[in-house]
């Protein structure tokens, strides 16, 4: 059997070395065909001398001359830039594009991939907020699947196997609630970049910690899993489980619910995108009921956190509107870490940068990319004002 | 499209009438095509006059006089004890043949209606308690499906779809723990029949709802679910969820988890293993988190309820173990709803008649009706001294 090749956008990451883990752990199914970073080069560069990739691709131009000096001696290529990511993505001896990319740039490489036919790990939830409709158009249209990696929509997804002839009557989206959970706005007001860098569960990078603790990232994930599954909005629903273990459950017409659970290790719903519809034995946690003896579930509090509940809206609006949720959010998010605006200023520049980016009903990609641009300009302007 | 052909065996019990249910909501799609009972000839006669099947069958003689005069003018056959299931089950109009009666009685018709090819939908769990090994190869050699209808073992088999291609590495069975969760040895002496016939979650017939109370139910589910989804007995856990929302969960080699959830109504598991593998829409009541915003989960305490002990010893012992087991439950049960023995003693009785009848190491089918019948003597016996 000749072994699946992958390429992993954002290899350097969180998502991105523990794909490589699994790699390692199964050299014999799979092979590491392409391997990108943003500006960790020096991870890149002893990941490329481990895994001997077709080519890696750097889009940070000083990391690139870097990688491209220590590989000099090798056979791996390396690329540069946007034009790299989409040329490398096209490779032949791809099966699976594990997109990993932090944020919108994840977009156009997901879009040629599909286009060459190759099945999308998405970790990169962005692609699908900033542009669901036009991505899952693609999926359907050149027959790849679109196997998330999202621990939720991996739960998801894993509820639904076998069950394709069966509609969803709706599913519910586990949170965390994140490390600010039953707190009210008054006591929100002083939160610290560490405190919300503290998530009680999961760990992740810092922009996506950061929307945990805001619940931009269940409201991110909510738009996501709405395209992914083709649900109507509020077929979606999100409950707010603290300790992490039901990772999201499906509730089909029958009235039957199927839920997905494990300890929260994000190398589970990693591995399970790169074997699926297969399972590999491995010697991960297993989870243990006297460890939880008690799983709580409460409702989400969207008059605190207010980033879910304009995510719904966002929905709601239809067009480009969660397009710039997602600009917006990325921009604020970059400016709470600068230490530029307070934790729940966040959801306020959001909302008026939705306000002001025009609204564009039947985007294409290039108007999603277009106002993404736009919107971020404008969130900027709003947090400099 | 034909109508799917439906026996029951059992027609007047708690889940006979609640397929019946099912075959009224979706007289479009089913036929009930054979209605049988014991005891309840007045039942039968009106779901007779209601569903025109085309033949009932009575096991008991007067009840069964009384059935034929009442149908006289109708159309329905009405035959008479264990041949008359015999003949009924092998119509060639049934496809599914549901097998609710309670106890052993119900082994040898699944056995002739496997051997006509009929999918057997399973809540007598006594059939795979009695002769798992002999009926189970007998599923594999006639290629019939086998449809478990208890909750636990549809939440198990509900997990399972889609996942052929991938073995399990652990199911847990979820327990009620019934009335008496919590208390030990000293505080069960006294327990009275209607303390024992108050379950907390599940409304049941009178013996499964003692065996819930005894933990035998949980024990006779294990051996059920160790031979119907073919486990090793370490890789069937009991793990007690007082709120009996999660019915059970299957643990895959990856250490995924997935579990079934849902109100506790039987009315579910009934309707999807005469739908299976499809999914039909109803109303019955959803599960609201609100409801039940804790979960809970403990160890099952087996030096209190010994029942489950024992359970798990018999299938360890193999052989006509788990059959006499079952059988000293029937009597032990029997006895207790008589006030003829306390609720504790029911184990000790269990036990004696364990060590007394005789141990066949490879049981034919034979060799299983009589251990049933000598265990039953045996156990009769022993109370009486």
């Amino acid at each position: 059997m000749s072994k699946k090749g992958i390429a992993i956008l954002g290899a350097t990451g969180s998502v991105g070395t523990q794909a490589l883990d699994v790699i390692r752990a199964f050299s014999d199914k799979f092979e590491a065909v392409v391997l990108t970073c943003g500006s960790n080069g020096e991870l890149l560069i002893k990941q490329a001398l481990e895994f001997k990739p077709k080519s890696v691709v750097v889009t940070d131009p000083i990391q690139y001359k870097k990688v491209k000096e220590a590989l000099a001696s090798q056979e791996t290529a390396v690329l540069y830039g946007e034009e790299g990511l989409i040329e490398a993505v096209q490779y032949a001896e791809i099966a699976i594009v594990l997109n990993a990319i932090v944020g919108s740039a994840g977009l156009k490489p997901t879009v040629t991939a599909i286009r060459s036919g190759k099945d999308i790990a998405l970790a990169n939830k962005e692609t699908l907020v900033v542009a669901g409709e036009l991505i899952m158009a693609l999926v359907k249209e050149y027959g790849v699947h679109m196997l998330p990696v999202d621990s939720e929509h991996s739960a998801i997804f894993q509820c639904l196997v076998g069950e394709e002839q069966n509609p969803i009557e709706k599913i519910y989206v586990t949170a965390s609630g994140g490390p600010f959970r039953g707190r009210k706005r008054d006591e929100l007001l002083q939160v610290t970049k560490a405190q919300a860098l503290k998530h009680p569960n999961w760990s992740m990078g810092a922009k996506i910690t950061i929307d945990s603790a805001s619940l931009m990232n269940k409201g991110l994930e909510v738009i996501e899993a709405k395209w992914l599954f083709d649900l109507a909005i509020d077929q979606v629903d999100v409950i707010v489980h603290p300790q992490s273990i039901v990772h999201s459950l499906v509730q089909f017409k029958d009235g039957s619910m199927k839920a997905q659970m494990g300890v929260p290790d994000m190398k589970l719903p990693i591995q399970y995108a790169l074997t699926y519809p297969a399972r590999f034995e491995n010697n991960f946690e297993r989870f243990n009921f006297m460890d939880y003896p008690t799983l709580h579930f409460e409702k989400a509090d969207m008059e605190t956190f207010r980033n879910l509940a304009l995510a719904y809206a966002t929905l709601r609006a239809g067009g480009n509107k969660s397009c710039i949720l997602n600009a917006a959010n990325e921009v604020v998010v970059g400016a709470f870490l600068d230490d530029k605006i307070g934790f729940l200023e966040m959801s306020d520049v959001i909302e008026r940068t939705l306000d002001k980016v025009e609204f564009i009903a039947n985007p294409t990609l290039e108007d999603y990319l277009e106002t993404d641009r736009l919107a971020r300009l404008i969130t900027k302007e709003i947090i400099k004002d």
